[in-house]
């Protein structure tokens, strides 16, 4: 079983948020595990990275590429880290110099701003995007 | 009263999305409001645009920009279009050639390739941060 963490801060408030995400989780669940953790700040982010032995940073000024290209990446990551990857989702200040500095890759979705709701359902979606193009499903064509 | 209107082939069929969808259609209501045209597939959508004075075409080859450009384009759009504006999703194909060659702005969101649904959440989302750019508000940072 591959898994994934996922570093976001703040709560998962709104109730639509909350099934779009469980329906993608589900989707993913026969092959890929999802684990939570929201620190309550970005201080507290930057508490927990560290602890971390490698780390994908999503940043706004990080490698912009296509689904097809992420999808090579993710699975090679997997290869590379035991079947393991963490993403950070950083707050609207970003990261420190250091915590991007240490990631393993820093990721930008899209030169659009998106609210940190709004990317960690783009996430997933690309999560299980990356799986259904290696796999070959007619998911992505 | 700005009005925008969306034109996308397929309707919604996730309970998350429409509850997603009415959410920003809720915020955006004192200013703007969104008119929905689902056309039963892309042969349809591509009879339709034609009708349409001025379109904004969402290709993944088009123009990307980040969101406070995109905020400026949109308010001049506007001004320009009489406070109107169409924006067309297309299907997994894209549009055609001549569909591409008669839009006002060919508006690429990422490089990512994204489901349907999830294009209109964004791109209800993108509005919605234009809108509240063009105030100042601190929704932005």
């Amino acid at each position: 079983m591959i898994k994934v963490k996922v570093i976001a801060s703040g709560r998962c408030k709104e109730e639509w948020l909350r099934m779009a995400l469980a329906e993608y989780e589900k989707r993913l669940s026969p092959f890929l595990e999802i684990t939570w953790i929201h620190p309550k700040d970005d201080a507290q982010l930057a508490d927990l990275l560290p602890q971390e032995q490698q780390y994908i940073a999503l940043d706004p000024n990080g490698d912009s590429m296509g689904s097809l290209e992420f999808s090579q990446k993710l699975l090679k990551y997997f290869e590379n880290n035991r079947s393991r990857a963490t993403f950070a989702i950083g707050g609207p200040d970003g990261f420190s110099p250091d915590i991007l500095q240490k990631s393993t890759l820093r990721w930008s979705l899209s030169p659009l701003t998106f609210t940190h709701q709004l990317t960690r359902l783009i996430l997933l979606e690309q999560i299980y995007r990356a799986m259904e193009i290696s796999k070959k499903s007619p998911y992505h064509k």
